[in-house]
C-alpha cells in the first residue's frame, strides 16, 4: 500500500482526480542543479488535457507550484515537493458511479481493497491524472540527466495498426526526438498523422477508444549502469512503467520479436569503433545482464485502448448484487496514448535518474 | 548494487556460477507453515541442468541444506536461509573469457562496471545459475500459497516460431498445468513436442540456439491484491521477472495485442457468476489499476535465445583493445527456456506472496 | 539523502523554515479511519510556538491543508498529504548567517554536505520547524491506535536538574497524561512549575538556554509487536527520535541505570494477572528482545539546550576562512522541551503504527 | 518481521543459536577492496565465548565460510555471503524451556509474536550468538573505513559502578584504542582491571550478572555525512545498535548529560586549526543537526545486565498457565559487555559504511 518509489531518489506521490491537490515529493536529488520552470511547463503542457480534439475535454492548467527544496532556483538537497491544484472537476459526473463498476477501470478491485472508503471520483487515486506529478518529477530528472549528456525521448511507435517510422536502433537521431516532442501527435513520420488521426477520431464519433504503443529511446549512457538481481535497468523501468495506468506490456530492444530468432542472429556482435566499444546491431535494446552496455537503451510500452467509453456496457452494480447496464458520461480520451508519450519519457527519466544518483 | 529485493517479505540473493555456494536468505516467511522438501525438490530438479538432451551438459544435484528458519518441518518466522554448493564446476573453460567479451552476455558491461574485480567465470553472479535459489525460494512461496488455494502454473508458450496451445483464461484447468510440471518439455499440447524439439536440437547441430515465451497462470487469487503508484501487481511481477537473465518482455493478459483492439473489444465486461463478480473475457490477465479482479492473473515473458552459442562471433578483447573472433566453448543450453518455466513461476509466487503477506 | 521513513507506512517529509509550506505524504494508513481535525488542531498548537514566554516569538498558526487521501472524513488508503504554510518568516534575521556558522547547529555540516546550495535561512530543511509536520501525522497515527486501546502520552522528566514526578511503570495513569496534555508545561507535578519556569526564564534573561529529558509511555499495547534484526521496537522508535532535531539520547526503561544494578535487580519476574502475563518490575520499559511484553512502554529522550543563543559565542566565517564571533539575533526558544514533548509522542505513534500497520 | 538492513549497503542475517548455521548476506559492498581473513579472525575471536573465566564456557572457534562476493581475495561487487557452523549446541540445556519463561528474554514476546512456532532453543534467532554474523560483517566494514583513514575503536566505559579512563574527545588517540582490541578486558586503565573483574566473578558466584556501558569512537571522518530526516547519523548508529540484544539506552557526545548544561556550556565553539575547522569541545560527540562535523564521533551504548541468571527466579509456565519457579541452567555470561566491544564497533562501521558507500 505503499505510494513511494526508488532507492537512491525516493518519490511519494499523492492525489486524487478530484481531491484537492495532486503532487509528489522527491527526496535525494542532486544538489546545485538547475529548476528550469520552462521545461517543466512544456512537459506539463505535453500531458496536459484540452489540448485537441484527440483528447478528453477537461481543461487542467496543470502549474506547478514547487512548496520546497529550492533556493535562488536551484536544488537544495533537501526534499522537493510539487503540488497541481485540481480546477476543472465536475464530481456530479461521477456521482452514480459509486456502484456501478466501469469496465476495465479499478472501480471494482478498488472498492474491494479499500473496503468501499476509496474516493471513487474519477478513478481517485487511481486516475491517469495522477501521472501528473510524475511529469513534473520527470522533467526535474531529464535536465539533470542532460546536462550529463543524456538525452530521453519518445515517439508513438503504433496507434492500433497504424505504425510510425522506426528509429535507429545504433543511432538514435535526438534531433528527431526534439522535434516530436513539439508535435501535437508526437510522432517521427508526419505523414502517418492523418491515419492515426482518423482512427482516433473514428473511434471516437463511435463513442469508442483505441490504444497504441510508446517507443522510448535514451542515449549517452555510459556501459556499467544497473545491477543484476533485482535491481536490472529492465526491472527499474519495468516497476515505474507498470504503475503508469493503462499499460499491459514492455519489452527492450527486440523484445519479444527476440524470441523468433536464432541466437546467431540475436547476439549484438561488439567491435570497436575508435576507442569506444560498440556492437553492429541492438537487439538487446542496451541492455545486457540488467546493465546497461553503453549502446541505446530502447524499449516498447504497450498502452491499452482507453476504458472508459461512451458505448453501452454490460457490468455489475455492486450494491444491488446485480447485473445492469453502464453508459460512461463525463470527458474522456478516445486515445490516451498521445499524452501518454511524455510520461513515459517520464518513467525513463526517474529510472535512470536512481540507478545513477552517485554520479552526479 | 543491491540484491535484496520485496517490501513485506524479503529475499537476498547470492552466489557465483563457479564460487563457493550460491543461495538465498529470506525474511518474513509466515510462521507455522510446514516446508515440504520433496516440492522444493521437484522444482529444483525441473530447473536443473543436465536433465535431457535439451540443456547443457553441466550437471548439479541442486540440493539445498536449509541453515535456518525452521524448527520441526515448519517455519519460525525468523530469516531461512538455503544454499546450494557448486560442485560440476569447469573453470578452465573460462578461463580465456576474462578479456573477450561473450557477445549478448553481461561480460562487457559487467567488467565496466566492477571494474574488472566481478568473477568472470561463467558469468560468475550474472548466471542463470543463480535462478536455482529463486526456484528454491519460489517452491516454498508456491506451498505457502496454494494452502489459501492459489495456484501457480506455467507452460511453454511457444519455442521460435512453434506455439503450444492456448489456455482459456476465463478457466484455467489446474491439472493440466500440474501435469505440464511433470514433463520434460513442459508444454500443454504433447503433439507439438517433436516439432519444438526439433527447432531446438537443430539449432543445436548448427551451434545456435533459439528463445522463446513462457506463459503464467494464476488462480485462486482474490479481488483486491496489490497496489497503485508503485507497487501494483504487474510492477512487482515485472519487477522480479526482469532480474532473470534472458528475459527480454512481459506482457499481462492480451498485452501488446490489446494495443490493436478497441475500448469495445478490450474491455472485460462484468457479471454477477452466482455471488460472485466475475469478466465474460479476461483481456487484461486479470488486473486492473494494478489490482487483482479475482479472474485468473496471466501474463507471458519473453526469453532471447540463449547468448552463448558455438558458432564464431565477432567480439572485442578489452584487454588488448582489438577486434577478435570468439567461439564460446564450455557446456550450454541450446535453449534455456524449458529450464526457465519454473523460475517465472518462482518468481510469480514470491511476488504474491510479497503482495500478500498480511494474509497469512 | 532520504526524507522517507517507514516500511508499512511510508512518511515522506518535505520544507524549509523559511520556504513556501511544508508538510508530509503519508502513504499506507488503514482505510476508513475517521480524521479528527480538532485533534489535529489541538497537537499542532502543543508544538506551535507563541504560545507563552517560555517559547519563542515566532508565531504560525500552523495550519494543516490535507490535499489527499480523504474522502467525507475518513481515510481512503491513498497517500494523506498535509501541508502547513509558513507565514511569519523574517528572513532577514539570517541573511548574514551565510557565511557565518552558528555554534551546535548543523550550519556548517550542511554548507558542507550541500555544497553550499542549502537554503540557510533559520535552519532550512534542518528547522525545529520541520517536526511540525511529524507532528501532523503523529496526530493521525494516535487517533488510530487510541481506537485499539492504544494511549500515547508524555511528559518533561527534567529540565535542567528539576526532575518532575515519577510514573509508575507498571501501572500508567491515563488520565494523568491526558491532563498534560493541556498545560503549558507539560509535568505531571505542577509544584515544580515555578522551579521549571525560572530555569527556563533566567537562562532567557542571560541570552542563555537549557535542555532536559522527555519522557514517553504507551499503554494497551499487546505482547509480541516488533522484531528482532532489525527491526525491534526499539530501533524503530530510536531511529524517529534521533530524526527530530536536538534529540541527544534515548534510553528504554531503566535504560542507563540497568547498567548499575545485577541481573537478579534488573530483570522483571513474570506471574500472571488473572488471564494475562505480566512482570512484577518495569525496568526493561515493556521491551524485551526488540518485542513489546505487553507491559507499558517506557521511554526517556535526552534534549539538548537550544542550540541559539543571544550570548556571544565563538564561531568561524567560512567565507573569509577566519574565526570570528556571533550574537544569534532572531526569535528563539530559550527551552525547546516543553514544545517537543508533543513531537515524542508523535514519533512514538508513528513506530508504533508502522510496526503494527497489518493489525489495523 | 525484517532481517534486512540498509539504504546503500544490504546486511540480510540469518540463523540460530542451535540451528545449522548462522550467517549474513552483504550487498552493495564497494568493489575491489582486499578481504583480509585474518582481521575477520581477530574480530570474530574478540566475540567468540569460551576466551576467558568472565565469559561463558560454551566454545565456539566460529570460523567463517565466505560463499560467494570474492575472487582473487577482493570483493566482486557481487553479494558476499559468510556462514559460521554451530557446534558445541547443548539443545537438552533447553528443553524444559519451551513453556518455562526467563525472565527479560524475548522468550514470552517470541512465543506469541510466532504463535509457538519459534525456536526457543537457546534463544534462537534472538540469541546475542547472532551478533557474530554482525562481527564478520563489521570486519569487513571497519577494513574498508580503514583505507579511508577512518577509525573505529571501543572499550568498557563501566561496568556497575567501576569506570574506566575517559577518552579525550577532542582528539582521540587511535593506538589507545588499538591496544584495548588486544586485551581481555578492553578498558583503556588497566588498573581498573581487577576491580572489574571482581565485579563480574562475584556476580558469578552468587549466580548473578552484571551490565555496563560501552563507549564507540570513530576518528578521521569527514565533515557531511549523514543527512536529516530521517537518515541522520545518530538514527542510522541508533537503529543498528538496538538490534544487539540487552541494549537498552544510546547517547550521543555527553548525551543525557547535555540536559543539565546551558546552552553556553554545551555549544561547541568553532576556530580555525590551520585550514581545518574544529570545535573548541566535543559535547556533540561529532554530529550536528544528523551530519557529522568533522570532529570525532563518540557514543555511548547501555547495555544491561546478563538476562540468564543462576539464581531462582519467579516466572511463569504458559503452558499450564501458571505462576512457578525457574532456575536457569546451561552456560552463560556472568557479564556479556567485554564481548559486546567489537560488536558496537561493527554496528558503527556497518553504519558508516552505509551512509558514506557513494565514496568508496
Amino acid at each position: 500500500m505503499s505510494g513511494v518509489w526508488g532507492n537512491n531518489i525516493k518519490i511519494s506521490i499523492f492525489g486524487e482526480s478530484h481531491g484537492g491537490a495532486i503532487g509528489i515529493n522527491i527526496s535525494g536529488l542532486p544538489v546545485g542543479k538547475d529548476i528550469n520552470e520552462e521545461e517543466i511547463y512544456k512537459d506539463m503542457k505535453r500531458r496536459a488535457p484540452g489540448n485537441s480534439n484527440l483528447t478528453t475535454a477537461r481543461k487542467e492548467e496543470d502549474k506547478v507550484e514547487i512548496l520546497s527544496g529550492i533556493f535562488n532556483g536551484k536544488t537544495t538537497g533537501a526534499p522537493l515537493c510539487g503540488i497541481i491544484r485540481n480546477n476543472d472537476t465536475r464530481s456530479k459526473d461521477y456521482s452514480k458511479l459509486k456502484s456501478v463498476m466501469r469496465p476495465s477501470h479499478s472501480d471494482y478491485p478498488a472498492s474491494i481493497k479499500y473496503k468501499g472508503f476509496n474516493d471513487y471520483r474519477g478513478g481517485g487515486h487511481f486516475s491517469g491524472r495522477i501521472t501528473a506529478p510524475l511529469v513534473f518529477a520527470g522533467a526535474i530528472a531529464k535536465s539533470i540527466l542532460k546536462e550529463k549528456g543524456i538525452n530521453i525521448g519518445a515517439h508513438i511507435k503504433s496507434i492500433a495498426d497504424i505504425e510510425d517510422t522506426e528509429l535507429n536502433p545504433l543511432n538514435i537521431d535526438n534531433s528527431i526526438l526534439e522535434s516530436v516532442k513539439e508535435k501535437d501527435l508526437p510522432i517521427i513520420d508526419d505523414n502517418k498523422k492523418a491515419l492515426m488521426e482518423h482512427r482516433i477520431l473514428s473511434a471516437k464519433m463511435e463513442g469508442d477508444s483505441v490504444g497504441g504503443i510508446v517507443q522510448c529511446a535514451i542515449t549517452g549512457i555510459n556501459a556499467g549502469v544497473g545491477a543484476p538481481f533485482f535491481d536490472s535497468v529492465e526491472s527499474t523501468i519495468a516497476h515505474l512503467a507498470f504503475s503508469v495506468p493503462a499499460v499491459k506490456g514492455i519489452e527492450f530492444g527486440k523484445g519479444f520479436e527476440l524470441t523468433k530468432l536464432k541466437g546467431s542472429e540475436a547476439n549484438d556482435s561488439y567491435y570497436y569503433e575508435g576507442e569506444k566499444v560498440a556492437t553492429k546491431t541492438n537487439n538487446n535494446g542496451g541492455i545486457l545482464g540488467g546493465l546497461t552496455n553503453g549502446m541505446p537503451i530502447l524499449f516498447n510500452v504497450a498502452i491499452k485502448p482507453t476504458a472508459s467509453i461512451i458505448k453501452y456496457q454490460d457490468t455489475v452494480d455492486i450494491e444491488n448484487k446485480e447485473d445492469t447496464k453502464l453508459q460512461i458520461e463525463g470527458r474522456h480520451d478516445p486515445c490516451i496514448v498521445p499524452r501518454a508519450v511524455v510520461v513515459i519519457e517520464a518513467i525513463a527519466a526517474l529510472a535512470l535518474l536512481d540507478l545513477m544518483e552517485g554520479e552526479f
